[in-house]
């Protein structure tokens, strides 16, 4: 080991040219934390010949993974390249040769995690992948070392920037859904294909991690139910800002008893949340801990540097693991075997957008329906659609569990005076206390 | 060692019944985590006949300080029991005994913080302090771990809940100073003698741990500037509120080319920032990292349990290092001796309120005073108050030196036609971009 720790760089995009800049301008810093200096020896790349920003030393690129995951000078590989089946195997390696990973990949980590976290396990070595949930903000750290002695209720996390921004357009400037998108993707916030960001599919990959790390169990990604923000009406926003909400795509993790449910839904949230107040590209996770009660950490939720920050804070663990002779010594086992929570455990507000014939009676219809079911309305509009002889509704219900919301939405649609269920979106953040369900979430 | 971790508390105040309480609760948790059972062995309290709401082992309460510091069986002291030199005195002899110290004091860590690490580090022992600000935030984990890898420019921090409580009352319902700060004593948000709070001393204890970690340097706690909120003008909050602003007590460490300087000031935030968004109790730290950018920690900065959280997330680390066998091995030595900035080389927006002579030329004389030492204005509102040949005038300037804005104030005060200069504050969050200072802060 010496006086020199080598590490190597499967990838230099984005993310991997962000961890070389670090490395080489904060070398002062990591001496002085580490006792050591930080050398990037190896870098694997698709195309050598590709002209790029940093001012690359030739002999360090080659094409060839085993050069870099059999050479024993090297202790720690930075997997930043993205993509899944490659990315796990060249993982794999690195752990039975006894390195370190560090990763940003959160496809993989959100696929393949536990898989990864065993492999580790087993040759003593350490696996993290602090940037792959919300960019440059310390939020698995938080979860695992900040609250480490606290009991996570809730997780709830703006986790997606794409979708975030779009919706800040949306609410701030009342532009139609299409033509955020396009400004996102214009400024380089959305890409040429947005579907992942767009139908909460990126946001539900991050939400497996933290769910996992939050309440220590097992969560496949597709136990993670996803709903996206695509085609968005922006009356929808405009009827929830009148009443005190702003949209949000949350990413929900919830544990009670051993049964959890981990979700991503567009969300119209409280404006006295503090998530409410995430604008932009930023991201932000709130936790909801039994003893600490409400915290949030916010921040770049991607970027070059943003991310590259986070690669780094887990290669310098790693390395002072290093040092001290303790890699590949934290728990990870998951603590409890869990149960998805059923549609009849899962309590929460909705708001409900609906057409109906514009006739004396119909409310009265719906709202026995709803009292049938147990279910109450914490606010009502209704507002005459001029020339159609439709009124449109809109309510916003009180607690309720998930299954009777559903068993109203069926009932509605064989109304025959209910012309449109146009919407309905969850509600989260008004304090509200409801006999059967936990404390004040 | 074996299957059990014994630690011994001294004092059984708010935060020491806190700590006991997640210790029984959570004791799952702690042996999923750490492998082994943590026990209370001892406890100092200063009155055995109080009676409490926990329900204690009698068996296990002395008043004798030395039978906890001299049992060899106790590996972790947990200092909650306040105050300085006693707490001091008991924490070296802990120290002495090869005992890991974890304590929630910050008027003891801010004094004597420095002194402590050094005999922490002796002794080959840990000496952690994350409950000392911010109560439930993980935030010092926040910048020696998760921000590990950068460079941290700024902090700011609402690091007072009384204070963000009284402001928030004072904003939100027109509330003067003094029922303000009436309200907090009836909730229990405020003491009675509330001094320490509404002068920013207890800010300034928590700026100074916080600069120290996030520059890696020494800063005295008499090296920070204070002025805190007492007799705050509503006024002032209303003139801010109109021209965008919120009044926050924010403290503020900065930091560039090893020059220093840390303040706690009341200020005029841009309701753009995330820190404007932090209301009544709630504690929040922004931190400006070279690379990562804008991070904000966010949550509950007092209580018995939010802090007990942040005690027993240090205890969790110190046990885990015992496990390991690597305690005393973080790095804390300063990295460069700082130079405090001089106000020439403090740069800030200043808000300013005056009362002139209602008469022709009086704003010219102003503005050419202001122009000839090279500050320029933002925005200016001027009003007559009828009766009194009086106008009142507020400023907020662009960018300038602390130095120029106080030979500003200076002369001011010397022109006949000002009759008072009734307030100023610094002014934060705006986006400026000025010749000669650094980046976008």
């Amino acid at each position: 080991m010496g006086n020199k720790i080598s590490v190597g760089l499967l990838g230099f995009g984005v993310v991997g040219s962000g961890v070389m800049q670090i490395i080489e301008n904060n070398q002062a810093e990591l001496i002085h934390q580490l006792g050591t200096e930080v050398h990037v020896k190896s870098i694997l790349v698709r195309n050598p010949a590709k002209s790029r920003n940093v001012d690359l030393d030739r002999t360090r690129i080659t094409t060839d993974p085993e050069i870099i995951l059999n050479d024993p000078e090297i202790d720690v590989i930075i997997e930043v390249m993205g993509g899944i089946d490659e990315a796990r195997e060249h993982i794999l390696k690195a752990f039975s040769a006894k390195k370190h990973v560090v990763t940003a990949n959160k496809d993989l980590v959100a696929l393949h995690g536990p898989e990864l976290q065993e492999a580790a396990n087993q040759n003593k070595c350490d696996f993290f992948y602090e940037a792959s949930v919300a960019g440059g903000i310390p939020i698995l750290r938080g979860i695992t070392g900040g609250l480490s002695a606290d009991r996570i209720q809730q997780v709830m996390g703006i986790v997606n920037g794409t979708t975030n921004y779009i919706l800040t357009k949306m609410a701030n400037e009342g532009m139609p859904y299409e033509d955020a998108l396009q400004e996102a993707q214009e400024l380089g916030f959305a890409e040429a294909d947005p579907t992942s960001d767009v139908e909460g599919l990126d946001a539900a990959r991050k939400m497996a991690i933290l769910g996992r790390l939050a309440f220590s169990t097992d969560i496949e990604l597709e136990e993670v139910e996803v709903s996206g923000i695509k085609n968005l009406a922006l009356e929808d926003l405009q009827y929830g800002d009148q009443l005190g909400y702003t949209m949000k795509l949350i990413g929900f993790a919830k544990c009670h008893d051993k049964e959890v449910e981990v979700s991503v839904e567009p969300t119209l949230l409280s404006k006295e949340h503090p998530l409410a107040d995430v604008k932009n590209e930023y991201n932000a996770v709130y936790v909801y801990g039994e003893a600490v009660g409400e915290t949030m950490f916010y921040g770049p939720g991607a970027g070059s540097l943003p991310t590259a920050t986070a690669v780094m804070s887990d290669v310098v663990e790693v390395i002072r693991n290093v040092r001290l002779g303790v890699n590949g010594n934290i728990v990870t086992e998951p603590r409890f075997k869990k149960e998805l929570k059923t549609p009849d455990h899962r309590f929460g507000q909705y708001y409900l957008r609906l057409h109906v014939k514009d006739e004396a009676g119909v409310f009265s219809t719906i709202s026995s329906l709803f009292h049938e079911l147990d279910i109450s309305f914490k606010r009502i509009l209704q507002n005459p659609i001029k020339k159609h002889e439709v009124a449109e509704i809109v309510l916003v219900t009180h607690q309720t569990s998930l299954g009777n919301f559903n068993k109203a939405l069926n009932q509605l649609e064989s109304l025959h005076d209910v012309l449109d269920v146009k919407s309905y979106y969850k509600v989260e953040g008004d304090v509200e206390h409801v006999a059967g369900t936990t404390e004040t979430l």
